[in-house]
């Protein structure tokens, strides 16, 4: 069972003896996505801080803010006892209630998820600055399921000069396609398996990847056709710049897919080599 | 003759020799209210680094960029050997050309100076986050000439829980009361004798004190007979919200003017005991 500190003093006090600290941002709720995240920090440096903090920030009003599981001592449990958790509440982070200076993502946060549950992202980048800057860690781990989250944050570590270096940990999936998530607890027996066109889509637009038309329509083939699913985007991306890939594009793009399951919204990406 | 880094990474390398730091960022041009706060940054820490960039994200597209003074040979002249000065060119500070990833100030930084610059806010906090990134300093040391900004930074630093402590020189100032601004060296010997109704309705301000009405109504009668003044605004703040005290308030308020002299933009501002 891992140690915890629930205030920003009470974490300062502990992270003194730590030496250098790989940082592992969550919400909690941990699964085995989380916990690849964590051995993977363990290997970078010598201590490994892991947060767990539902950050009301980024959950715009109509999202599932009230429902996001918590589990603050099952998550303690499920971590190795060297490991330091912060685990503060709403209060102690947003002592006024709110955060009046925010980071702004700019456009590249207006996008995809960023269109779909708009401040999001600002309230994402705002909470992992202050997290940021409570740890002083030198790696920070994130896992590339969350593709959009993860091309914000590094540049915003690049843009406000963080001196730390982020780490990206592949997406760990069930043996059927699905990506871990902490939001597929809520899915019915249908939904969990409707939800796998997402998983499919994906590996679709990796089969068919000539040229970024035929991915396109290799994955939108599967997606038109498959049940249950309230598609939000598919789409390819550059990684460099989270913009559309046009037609004639060459080299790695991502696939990013967001589809809602009944009340249910998730995400997923895979790599793809166009041409 | 104070050392000089041009870059991050020699900055970083040389930031490790220093200690604890009191840092001043300021745009150079440096004058005697700038010693000040480098003589206070002195007594608070092991060492004293001050950065040097006229940061182009502050400045809006019809204001004064290209004219603002540089002097960066001058400004070492004037520093004690010992400090080390953070000279970096925008290019090393904006590799993109700009940065997409930005801080925002909220409400309170589009009234009074935001209003009148339109982003100055927004640019000024991210530039100062950044070098806060860079710098790591125990102690920032900031001139209560700039009121807003001196607002703004501190909330930033408790928002975003930045580790250091911001602390407020107070505003230096020439015989006859104007306050010391790289920008003064513009003023004709015509404005600049016309300028003197700013500290003088201050002054006003601070000796009719009453009630926030009669403090108002003195500076008001002071700044409508001036010469040569184009007054963008005076107001009575609540140092603790920035927002315009109520005609009942009680209490230390911050009275703060801005105006034109010709082509140069000057503001002061001067603390108010009312009641």
């Amino acid at each position: 069972m891992a140690r915890v500190a629930r205030t920003v003093s009470e974490f300062r006090r502990a992270r003194r003896e730590l030496g250098t600290v790989a940082f592992v941002p969550t919400m909690g709720a941990l699964h085995e996505g989380h916990i690849a995240l964590v051995n993977r920090a363990a290997l970078l440096a010598e201590s490994v801080v892991v947060s767990i903090f539902v950050n009301p920030l980024q959950f715009g009003e109509k999202e599932d803010l009230g429902r996001y599981p918590r589990d603050l001592e099952g998550d303690l449990n499920k971590l190795p006892e060297k490991v330091l958790v912060f685990a503060p509440d709403a209060e102690e982070l947003y002592p006024e209630g709110d955060s009046e200076t925010r980071i702004s993502a700019g456009a590249a946060g207006e996008t995809f998820e960023g269109a779909s549950r708009p401040g999001h992202f600002d309230g994402m980048l705002t909470v992992v600055a202050k997290l940021f800057n409570i740890v002083e860690p030198q790696f920070a781990v994130f896992g590339q399921k969350d593709a959009q989250q993860v091309f914000l944050v590094r540049r915003m570590v690049r843009d406000l000069n963080f001196d730390l270096e982020i780490d990206v940990v592949e997406t760990v999936r069930e043996p059927d396609g699905l990506a871990l998530s902490s939001r597929n607890r809520f899915l019915s027996g249908a939904e969990r398996s409707d939800s796998l066109a997402l998983s499919r889509a994906l590996r679709a637009a990796q089969s068919a990847a000539t040229s970024r038309n035929s991915a396109m329509d290799a994955a939108r083939g599967i997606l038109d056709s498959a049940r249950g699913i309230d598609l939000d985007y598919f789409e390819l991306v550059d990684p460099k710049s989270f913009r559309p890939i046009a037609s004639g594009f060459k080299g790695e793009a991502t696939a990013i897919v967001a589809a809602k399951l009944g009340s249910t919204r998730l995400i997923d990406n895979a790599p793809v080599v166009i041409g």
